[in-house]
């Protein structure tokens, strides 16, 4: 492994991460880059197997930390809490990605390419565009079904224009119905039942730093609120396990109702009352029901930062 | 101005943060972006000046600080320290840059293009081409202009196969040979006697603040070095000034020949012997010649950071 170039998304990958991890290294290869792999910071979702098995292509790699001087190309993410053990002393030599930068400095110049978009896949939609090189039906789906994920079939606020664009021509290449495909996908992966409650508050979890407050907002979709409510108590325990071990001051866990565009949040932890400020609504049974709110990104954690 | 998108490049601005904060203007217009205007964060220098009078433009507008919210782009630095008062409540749109990250973070999702090249201009000269703009004569020499002066005339070990291909090119669309009007150019830069020590040592001065160190290394071009040691004892006097104004652990100022590429430092402060340490070299008269040293970013910088 260690002479290889490794591709990876954040932790806890979602669709985004994975798929466009794989269209990456694609992507380097068809630029005469042959030393890149694809790899992945934790466990394949049930959304992103759907597409796995669509596709009938394998998970990438698994990888736990990389070793001094390993070379990487970070996608999807930035900030070094988001990614693999042994990110600071990584040699860093590509990033794509759509998030804001944070916690996130290297030593050396580097590739650098961030937009304001919905979705990394579309970002390197334009990257093919801009190289010239043909999309095969394979890459147009593995895109499509990030931008599918990341902006919920386009229903989600973090869509801009150039994903609505890149999915309309991933749209021809594939040659699906990429409504249907999307339902499919997306159901696919609200499908909790199997799920721990432990593993429910971690499936895509991200830990935010700041001076003064440690916080995790993790995000479940779902087509039924009612239906994951139903295990509330059990939630609220593992949340309180994790704050506990991990000394952090608020736990906000959003189940996001993606058929109607909506989330009910659970929230725990000692600044707790920070998030009735954030949204000026009184938490009712550690519950607060937040209508039209779907993205993490532009929804919560921007209201949610701003009153920690 | 309120409205107006900023574009400036760093503090003590060079060449190429001047003329790829004008060239960055006009790429914008031509891609129909019509309220970015470029600005500078202090005195055009000498070097710059040549080019400005050659291409008979004015100089950008000063700005000092900018008002929460202003919208802005930052061309040729990220980190804070470098750029305008007010930049952490600032909104900034895009980064074209060409140096590692560092003390650089963002609330919201941005634009970043870095490449690891060894000139801001190159990279807007490949932005030019992947937009299909047409490169007019006045836009090739501001940019060539930029690539002769960060790479002193491809000479730098800074240099990559990039800003080669791009100064070719432009010297095409320019018409004018380059090689000749770069070293007129260069001479123009080098040009010292009319600076006090206070402006020597700030000319182009970088700021770096480590956890337990702050620093700051100058760089001043001469083709004799010579004739700027004969100043030694009053460029001395305003460095030792400096750290005790800023409280600086260490202060390196390079004297840069870029006739024969090498350079000698002076070094002043507490920290001095972590200089010998990372040049595995002694002071004498607080002095250092270091053979074949043009490039701060390449061969200053990193040495001195792992050191410090």
């Amino acid at each position: 492994m260690e002479e290889k170039v490794l591709i990876f998304g954040h932790k806890n990958p979602d669709t985004d991460s994975i798929c466009s991890s794989i269209v990456r290294e694609i992507l380097d290869k068809k630029n005469g880059w042959n030393n890149t792999i694809a790899t992945r910071l934790g466990k394949i979702n049930k959304e992103t197997q759907y597409v796995l098995d669509y596709l009938q292509i394998p998970a990438p790699k698994l990888i736990e930390k990389v070793e001094e001087n390993q070379e990487v190309i970070l996608i999807d993410h930035n900030e070094f809490n988001q990614s693999v053990e042994g990110i600071e002393n990584a040699k860093i030599l590509l990033v794509v990605d759509h998030h804001r930068i944070a916690n996130f400095t290297t030593k050396e110049p580097l590739y650098y390419t961030a937009k304001p978009y919905g979705c990394t896949s579309t970002i390197l939609y334009e990257e093919f565009k801009n190289s010239g090189h043909k999309i095969e039906k394979k890459e147009a789906i593995l895109m499509a079904s990030s931008i599918i994920s990341d902006t919920l079939l386009l229903k989600s606020p973090t869509t801009t224009k150039h994903d609505i664009q890149a999915l309309e021509e991933l749209e021809k290449i594939a040659r699906i119905d990429i409504k249907e495909y999307g339902l499919e996908m997306l159901k696919a992966g609200t499908n909790l039942d199997d799920f721990s409650e432990e593993e429910l508050i971690s499936l895509d979890a991200k830990t935010l730093q700041k001076e003064n407050a440690k916080f995790v907002i993790a995000q479940v979709n779902t087509v039924s609120i009612e239906e994951v409510l139903k295990r509330q108590e059990s939630i609220e325990k593992a949340i309180s396990k994790k704050i506990q071990e991990e000394k952090l001051d608020v736990f906000v866990f959003a189940i996001t109702d993606i058929l109607n565009s909506n989330s009910e949040i659970i929230v725990l932890g000692d600044k707790k009352e920070s998030i009735e400020k954030a949204f000026g609504k009184k938490l009712e049974n550690n519950r607060m029901f937040l209508e039209g709110v779907v993205s993490r990104k532009k929804q919560l954690l921007p209201v949610i930062d701003k009153n920690i």
